[in-house]
């Protein structure tokens, strides 16, 4: 089971865990985001990386308000990587990994999957509490209590985080060695109506650096 | 916060946090069930209690199948409780208290509150994982590492659950003395469109030995 966003991290995960042998679900989240160019993306992928099935589940996070990401709030823009350090963003959507996890969970279940994967990032995370290793842990350690496999101990489920130590241009080398095309790929906070990135959201910005940094050109469409 | 179904558990709940001097958010779930009979008890129960506010959100659990609370299986009527014992009932809905309890835990966020009240039960719980103290612990645990609180330490948050190591008889106990009017909640998964409990499915079946034991007449609409 693997939670594809339609992002560069997301993908790469993916693109691993399709490397590993395993048989893959994927599962996306249409979650009154500003763009669905996003999930677009997602299904093209899924479809591209050959999934068993792809699940897109509608949630409406926009009744918790509380994120630009969700709400009318303005996405900051042109900020450096270190003002985007030792703060958490406005972007931040509330309880949001949990939630996803939760349905993965659910949906895992339902499929006798026993390994979930999610393309979290500790390095380039920016402040995001739910991307922290120890909150994958408690959260694993709570699946397995949580569901029928907690009470027969039959299976044991694991969330694996491939990416959660790679810096963005590591993973970008990652997934280049696996193959993965990133002009599939959608990271863009604030897209235009093309799909194009605007390259000055906090998204954007990580995504160029690591280009950048990994030494490759990004083949993903920007406005300008 | 208190996760509120409109039965008698998380009714008994609401009353004992308002007691406790909570200001109360309730929350609810619209989750593809048969009825939705419970969901216009829970409105008039928050009302009843004066909430802050009422949040019912919508979730498509028929997304992942495999109920009979949410797909067409048929719900097992006139068991005996023994029977319903040591087996994971198939009412079972995957991972619905860890979906139920991430929207609990992101509108707690938005609102700034650190209790979620939850009428889990761990005896007459007839199987379900989740409704273990283990399985609670771990998701408080959890989500004090997901949220921005887990990160700043401003505040920890906690999950309740008065009614864990109570029987049926004892809860409502708890509630009469905490002035519930039962009539007004509804626990039977299969109610005829007027409303009235079926007395035979698993859920009446433990109300019904719960009003006996208590010594107690269930004032709620049956069919017969």
């Amino acid at each position: 089971m693997v939670l594809l966003s339609g992002g560069l991290d997301s993908t790469t995960c993916l693109a691993y865990a399709k490397k590993q042998g395993f048989d893959v679900y994927a599962i996306s989240f249409s979650y009154g985001q500003r763009h669905t160019h996003e999930l677009d993306c997602a299904r093209k992928i899924a479809q591209h990386f050959g999934v068993i099935q792809h699940q897109i589940v509608e949630i409406d996070l926009r009744t918790f308000g509380g994120s630009a990401l969700t709400s009318d709030m303005e996405v900051p823009k042109g900020r450096t990587t270190s003002e985007m350090e030792n703060e958490i963003p406005i972007t931040y959507v509330p309880a949001r990994n949990t939630i996803f996890l939760s349905y993965a969970l659910a949906l895992a279940e339902v499929k006798s999957a026993k390994d979930i994967f999610i393309g979290v990032n500790a390095v380039d995370y920016s402040g995001y509490p739910d991307c922290r290793p120890e909150y994958i842990e408690a959260f694993q350690k709570m699946a397995n209590l949580a569901t029928k496999a907690g009470v027969t101990e039959a299976q044991e489920l694991t969330i694996h985080t491939p990416l959660i130590d790679l810096k963005k241009s590591e993973i970008i080398r990652m997934g280049m060695n696996l193959g993965v095309d990133y002009g599939m790929t959608s990271t863009c906070y604030d897209p235009n109506e093309k799909g194009q990135a605007c390259g000055q959201c906090d998204a954007c910005i990580l995504r160029l650096k690591g280009f950048e940094e990994a030494g490759s050109k990004d083949n993903a469409p920007y406005a300008n």
